[in-house]
């Protein structure tokens, strides 16, 4: 099989699906494999699903463990870098959890592990929307608001091993509670659910009349498609709401760049997929309004490039430096 | 003179008065030398000052230039760590100013130049209150309010030379005008003009007596220690509005522990000597209400140990790495 041991496989452990990926040497993606993350709510429930899906990509494409150089995993949750142990994480069914080394052990190889957001902003950075960048911010807004930072070209956990977490950068301590417990983080602000409870008031009054039309006032039904729809069908309130939470988003940006002076900022997501420009825009302004001028220059602000493929190739990336593939 | 060849000088150029120190291999002080930074606002004028002060340092210690192995500076205002140009600085007469190039050609050794709150904070961590911290955030309310950011023992400068502008992070876009032009930077709320113009308008009504009667409503005549005076002596409305911008500045380095997961907070600066205990417990007291606790749990807030030494050590430390003196 050639230089098939330096085949790699990156690994996006999602909250509801998981995806492995055979990657080359040259990152090029041979093959996907996907599955639903949660079965029974059982904890080696998830950890032999992931083990399945590896097994199943490498059964169907003629391999066996040895050909593979290693495993690069993007997950959920506090983590510890070093030890690769997973903290708490209730939808996962986790606490605890030593995954790299169970899965080192499960499948033979080496392991890597990294926070699913950092990885996502590594893999803009490493194959994406930031290449080339060596200073690098990214903002995932969704059902939280995640974050990653890569400073001088390497993932940043800081003292904790659990920084960028930009959704909790708070505004107002006296503002709403977020589901961290404390009160004004931007994400309980601007994250997805924030944004469709405001709307969906909206639409239960009367005042968004595709919206209720569409996807009527359950917040379950407001995915990030339907308030895209909804702005593209004439609910300027709506419209109002989701840019109000972008340019919080961008406040919160804004700060980070005077401190930061990174040279990208990559925002990505479920709701900038969904409406790109707006959320671009909108950040964007207020970079302007807030940064310092001669910082402010040399930052650009970018949607994200790879989508779904993010997390996947920053974790490949992550294992492959590991091995000294294509350092 | 034996290993005298291994003797550096580290000199800090504040807006109102300059420092050198002949600092030796083991960073002990073996002098100092001092002048106004001002005389006539002459751009040569500064310039040739800080030449004369380490022309003196050497004189008085018996030594020549080429005793020195190389000199360390701090300097405020925007500068280019590459070039070693100094950016638009009206205190100092300079825009564009090629300190560090023109420092090398006139005493004939090596010159490293940084910003002076980096360097400060440097200082802090090579031989101060954030000693073995990796991932460090320097803080110095003052006239402004300046930000230091040590990254994996580095000083992190951005993409564009100017990082950790933290005295412009913005709380409210719509918020009172600051000095760079924008608003509602934190340095228009919690900076040393901010809190004394609220502090002289209550002694002005007269509800602050012990300070109308020490240092009266001009805000020239109110420094750091007259309102740590009034304070001892009761004025309770001028402790309140120095705790709220204590507590303001604790906001942003709370979104900036959740971002950073520094190990260390370093507080310094004219208006944190005067009342250290004061803004260590306000900005302790918001980074536990603001921070997540896994990240919260691995920082500590502290006092900046080395005063007006800090920015010659840490400028002291710099050039001693390019030399690798020490390393």
């Amino acid at each position: 099989m050639g230089k098939t041991e330096r085949r790699i496989i990156g690994f996006d452990l999602g909250g509801t699906k998981m995806m492995a990926g055979l990657i080359d040497e040259k990152f090029k993606v041979l093959a996907r494999e996907k599955k639903k993350t949660r079965g029974k709510d059982d904890k080696e429930d998830t950890f032999d699903r992931m083990v399945k899906v590896i097994e199943a990509l490498l059964k169907n494409n003629d391999l066996e463990a040895k050909d593979i150089a290693g495993i690069g995993i993007g997950s959920p949750g506090p983590l510890n870098p070093e030890t690769g142990v997973i903290g708490n994480t209730p939808n996962l069914g986790w606490n605890n959890f030593p995954l790299r080394d169970k899965m080192k052990k499960a499948i033979g190889v080496p392991v890597a592990l990294g926070n699913d957001v950092d990885m996502g902003t590594y893999g803009e950075v490493s194959f994406g929307a930031a290449k080339g960048g060596r200073h690098v911010l990214g903002v995932f807004p969704g059902t939280g608001i995640g974050g990653g930072l890569v400073i001088d070209g390497t993932v940043h956990l800081g003292a904790s091993g659990a920084a960028a977490e930009i959704g909790h950068v708070c505004l107002d301590p006296n503002g709403p509670r977020c589901g961290c417990g404390n009160r004004g983080c931007l994400e309980a602000y601007a994250s997805r659910p924030a944004i469709t409870g405001r709307a969906a008031a909206i639409a239960m009054r009367g005042d968004a009349p595709a919206l209720a039309k569409d996807a009527g006032t359950g917040l379950k039904n407001i995915r990030s498609k339907a308030l895209a729809r909804s702005i593209e069908a004439g609910d300027k309130l709506v419209e109002e709401v989701v840019r109000d939470a972008a340019s919080k988003i961008g406040l919160v940006i804004g700060g980070l760049v005077n401190v930061l002076s990174p040279d990208t900022v990559v925002l990505g997501g479920g709701l900038v997929e969904a409406l790109p420009d707006l959320f671009v825009e909108e950040v964007k302004a207020m970079v302007k309004r807030t940064g310092l001028p001669e910082i402010a220059k040399c930052v650009k602000v970018v949607p994200a490039k790879l989508g779904d493929d993010a997390v996947m190739m920053g974790a490949a990336r992550l294992i492959a430096n590991q091995l000294d593939i294509q350092k």
